[in-house]
């Protein structure tokens, strides 16, 4: 594929497709998502598009791609000439809504610049927010107190990152940039690391990586090995009073292991992004405990614009016979 | 000095001075500080050194160093063997508080990588707080709800750093790791800026500086050229709504001009860490106003075991004749 073809995938799609065969048609389907909030990215991205949005597809004989969050059971392996299925994120976890996913169409995530940085913006304020004790400062303020806390260098302060994909790897590079101590957990060992990032593999590195984590960041995808994850047996492993914060999947996480370890001192706060139920139940402990930061899955987000763009770029490779880069081994599981 | 010499001055100074003839004397005053915090970082420094803490300095002929901030006026012009005015702190401007400073004495800031870590951190959170919307967040769970806010990429958000020194550096590092859109303006051109930080400098170049600065940085030092800098007129010349975040001197702002940009949109939102008045005395508007946060100057520290180093330091180099590379010109203000 050409760079023009990159940039402008849609004007491609509309050119050689559209013009001489049908348009290409492209479904949109979650169980728990309304995804008309990507129907104006994908009129603009290609205005000749047969665009169906769930749960009213039409004929399902039809469609050629789905953009997926979650998807209903059964319904992708009822559409025969699918050739790509689309997760609307950087996960494909949530695909296992599905259990008769079928074994056809090409599986692909978004790679977002874009994204990693929303997501590097977050995980650097997380870290500081807690490190610096600006929370403090902001509750002494409310109150018009001018109150001093102590102040630790960010050099002394190691921060830990279990995942060093796209995302990981942009976080251990501003945490660096900071001056933070940056150590990064994955499954193969990592060559082309940001300079002065320790790194540490597989479930033998593990011990070594953890027991240097003041701070652990999971921004690892959810598979079948790292559900629950971060377990009363991990924090027992990191340094006493660590900060846990969880921007991967809420299934990452033993949620009662969570509030007993933040209960017995063997961690000392956390930032969580992803819950098992979303949105967090009212009612839920986690939303008003003196040491759990909570916000609403806002991470990093996907821009429409990218999603519709990159969904039509991979449809169009797929078309020419072409294995899109960001398609993802389902069996992996990320 | 070799550096061996540079690790560890104060045995340097113990083997040279101490056994040979009168050990250093040092001093350590301020007007409004109580300097007994930087005691026992002298002491584990250098056991053998005489050590006098303000008010009670007894003879003022013995004194060949002074660490100073904000000194009595007229008490180092008193001094008639000191060699060294060591400042506590990056700025020098604490020193005017003295009108008859003596001009023999050389005068030295604190130049401390650490120091730049906790400006760094600082700075870079303050800058995520308000563009990823963290504090609405943060109110919201207070609250118990779900509330998601728009994202905006942070290569869309511009952050403007006034003051490209020692501190201003490692911030547009950081701010440009994490993925924003960084530039900087300094008094002379900037060759070896982080890549991709868009460089002004000049009277000359204010104009262009501060029309991209949807966040403004002020890390500039208080001279008789940047006081009052943070004024309406400069408000004015920020995209509509932008963010001020002043990390430098609480002289550099003009309080007034601040209250009123922030209340006809001019300004969006303040992150405020120095005062004309420390501590901001309550009833202060600024502490309740709901567009700015304030903190009680703690952007950064210098650890005191660090001041202690660089003052026996510049010390030794100065009885050796050499003029430390820390050493300001008080007359540059900076
Ligand atoms: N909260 C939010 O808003 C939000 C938004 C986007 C993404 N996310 C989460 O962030 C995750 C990471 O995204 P990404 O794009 O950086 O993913 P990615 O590029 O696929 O990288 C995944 C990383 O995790 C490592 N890993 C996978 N399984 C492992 C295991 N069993 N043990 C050790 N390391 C393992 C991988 O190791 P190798 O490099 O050795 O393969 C890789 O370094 C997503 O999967 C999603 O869960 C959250
Ligand atoms: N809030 C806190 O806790 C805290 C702590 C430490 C320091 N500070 C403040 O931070 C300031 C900066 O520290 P630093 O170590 O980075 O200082 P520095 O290394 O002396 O750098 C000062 C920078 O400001 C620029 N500058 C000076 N006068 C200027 C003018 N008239 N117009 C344009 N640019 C001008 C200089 O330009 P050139 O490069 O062209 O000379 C230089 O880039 C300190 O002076 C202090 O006020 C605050």
């Amino acid at each position: 594929m050409t760079r023009t073809d990159r940039d402008n995938p849609a004007g491609t799609l509309s050119k050689m497709d559209m013009t001489t065969t049908k348009p290409p048609c492209v479904a949109l389907l979650s169980s728990v998502l309304d995804m008309q909030y990507l129907v104006p990215a994908f009129r603009a991205a290609a205005p000749g598009l047969d665009l169906r949005v769930g749960p009213d597809l039409g004929a399902l004989d039809d469609i050629d791609a789905a953009v997926c969050w979650a998807p209903p059971p059964g319904l992708l392996a009822a559409m025969p000439k699918l050739r790509l299925v689309q997760s609307l994120g950087a996960g494909i976890d949530h695909l296992r809504s599905d259990p008769d996913l079928p074994p056809g169409p090409t599986v692909c995530r978004i790679v977002d610049t874009a994204m990693a940085g929303t997501m590097t913006a977050y995980v650097t304020w997380a870290v500081i927010q807690h490190q610096r004790s600006m929370g403090a400062y902001l509750a002494s303020a409310a109150a018009g107190q001018w109150q001093e806390q102590p102040i630790v260098a960010p050099s002394r302060h190691r921060v830990g990152i279990a995942g060093l994909g796209t995302l990981g790897i942009a976080s251990a590079r501003a945490l660096q940039a900071v001056g933070y101590a940056v150590r990064g957990w994955s499954r193969s060992p990592k060559a082309d690391l940001p300079e002065g990032v320790q790194a540490f593999h597989g479930q033998d590195g593990l011990d070594a990586f953890l027991a240097g984590c003041d701070a652990l960041v999971c921004l690892l995808p959810l598979t079948a090995q790292t559900q629950g994850f971060l377990c009363a047996d991990l924090f027992a492993r990191l340094p006493r009073g660590a900060h846990l914060i969880n921007v991967g999947r809420g299934s990452h996480l033993v949620e009662a292991d969570l509030l007993r370890a933040l209960d017995d001192g063997t961690l000392g706060a956390a930032t969580l992004d992803a819950f098992q139920h979303e949105p967090l139940p009212s009612g839920h402990p986690f939303w008003r405990h003196p040491r759990i930061n909570v916000t609403p899955h806002v991470a990093a987000r996907t821009d429409p614009a990218t999603i519709a763009r990159q969904t039509l770029d991979n449809l169009a490779q797929l078309r020419r016979g072409q294995r899109p880069a960001v398609a993802v081994d389902p069996a992996q599981g990320y």
